[in-house]
């Protein structure tokens, strides 16, 4: 499909990439950079690329497609140093979590006559490693957010690369993406290290265990709090007015509960978690339905073709049938 | 271990209570009483005792022990109903999960000569619906919470019925209970639901697809709320005040984390998420890790001795190795 892929950063979506193009024979050739030396070494010794370097714009020389996947912090300086190197015609995407930030660190700095095209894969899984692994984007979303004046044949065939990597495709404004990444991810792992917080100060306060009787609301709610921190701090500097719009939408509906049952709003509560049980009974039924662990298996593994009824299937481990079972506690 | 064991209310702890006396062979008589004439049919149909009423003042009479497991709200008028049948010398044990508020409205009404002792095993699972599981308490916490001048010989007859049943036996006061719950379930619940909401309306209001995209963070945080309404409405009004203090000391958290955000303070985040993820691996290494869904498999099913060995080891399903890996999105 291309004859050279650069991939810049080996780390969870560069290693499932490597591994996914070698596996559909996407490219014929696939460059891997990381400016970590023992990262690179790992990746030649599981042989995830055809070359290897710690020089970003020897990775990128005379590929058709370059992905940028590291830290948006970093992506403007890795912008910086491609850019010589970039070829005419080529496609240039990065996959990070806050495309207003990627975008304006990185889109001044491309030059004319490569298609620069942000996208983000919301693979979501603890499962992946440095080392990666070739299923990861099968039947996740994968974000595009292309920008103004963007060649549609680049677009397309972006598009399709991401698809024979096993992902569906979904188009937004970088602005709505990071509004929805805030309110659907950065939120809830922000939520989720916070409540830990407030449990271990508890402990020291109390100078009782309290963490020992973790109920599994508990563990359910603060299973994402054993995320990579730096992944999430990256996000708080980089996503940073998204993130503050849906915390204060957040509070301000948490205040809200607060008040009715402060005053014993019985009704109003009942209500209102019907409803959102209703609400969150209907994610379960959407295509990314999927394990706590964030992974689907394989269609090709599984031997069942992807399509839009596997699309629509409750997963095994969340059976529809599920909500209607009487957590209790 | 006792003649005649009475059963009022028979949802998901007493219909899995009845399963592991019957296996474990702790009554000669299991009584079963539920106000709801279905429910009461569907325990028949399922064999889960020998005898069936409407009447709890028929199942406690001659009970040695009795187990009342009703939503808290209906814990005071039980009391009332079964009162002049509790036999002198029985053991009456309730199993809500706010005690302060169970306790209120029990204890004026037990009479002299009753073992009155509050108790709630930490159950924890979506699996258990209304025909139970044996396995339900399997190396559980069940909090004890006895009162002042408890009969010490009655208190370690009912914490050898839990144990028996499978459980781990811990004891604390009646409001730090209330706390520890409010903390570790309730307000992880009222979270889930808030955010549901917070998504839905923002849905709303931007005519766009949130949840179509909502990442594995947003499933995670969100699972609890598939729970029961009716479990966590009657949790916020009898509750009430464990909670709000909860809620307050969270929300204080999130806005000093948020103010951290506005100014992005970076080092100050970055290390904030680390030691909240340690904290949150620590809880993986505790004796209750278990799946998402809250189930732990059994002991004896598995084969395995239960061991301090065991409650200690990490689960397969959340080693703890996975606190090291990198979730990416």
């Amino acid at each position: 499909m291309f004859g050279k892929i650069g991939l810049v950063g080996i780390g969870p979506i560069g290693s499932s990439l490597a591994r996914v193009i070698c596996r559909e024979r996407l490219a014929g050739h696939i460059a891997i950079a990381s400016g970590g030396i023992e990262t690179l070494k790992r990746a030649e010794k599981l042989k995830l690329g055809d070359t290897y370097t710690t020089e970003a714009n020897e990775a990128v020389r005379g590929a058709d497609l370059v992905v940028v996947s590291v830290p948006v912090g970093a992506s403007g300086a890795v912008a910086e140093e491609i850019e010589p190197a970039l070829k005419e015609g080529a496609i240039l995407t990065e996959v990070g979590s806050a495309k207003v930030s990627a975008i304006a660190q990185m889109q001044p700095v491309v030059p004319e006559g490569v298609h620069f095209i942000p996208g983000h894969p919301l693979t979501g899984t603890e499962k992946s490693g440095d080392a990666g692994f070739a299923d990861l984007f099968e039947n996740r979303w994968c974000i595009l957010t292309p920008l103004e004046g963007t060649d549609l044949t680049a677009l397309e065939k972006l598009s399709e690369f991401w698809r024979r990597c096993g992902a569906n495709i979904g188009t937004t404004d970088p602005q709505h993406h990071d509004t929805t990444l805030a309110l659907v991810s950065h939120l809830p792992h922000i939520i989720a290290y916070n409540i830990v917080g407030t449990a271990a100060d508890l402990e020291t306060v109390t100078k009782s265990k309290v963490i020992k009787y973790s109920a599994s609301g508990f563990r359910d709610l603060t299973r994402l709090a054993a995320s990579d921190p730096r992944t999430w701090h990256d996000m708080c500097l980089h996503n940073r007015d998204a993130i503050l719009e849906m915390m204060a939408r957040f509070l301000e509906d948490l205040a809200h509960l607060q008040r009715a049952i402060r005053w014993g709003e019985g009704d109003k509560l009942f209500d209102f978690f019907t409803r959102a049980r209703a609400i969150r009974c209907s994610i379960i039924e959407e295509g990314q339905n999927i394990d706590a662990s964030g992974y689907i298996p394989s269609a090709r593994q599984s031997g069942i073709r992807r399509s839009l009824a596997q699309q629509t299937a409750p997963s095994p481990r969340h059976p529809q049938g599920r909500c209607q079972l009487d957590p209790s506690l």
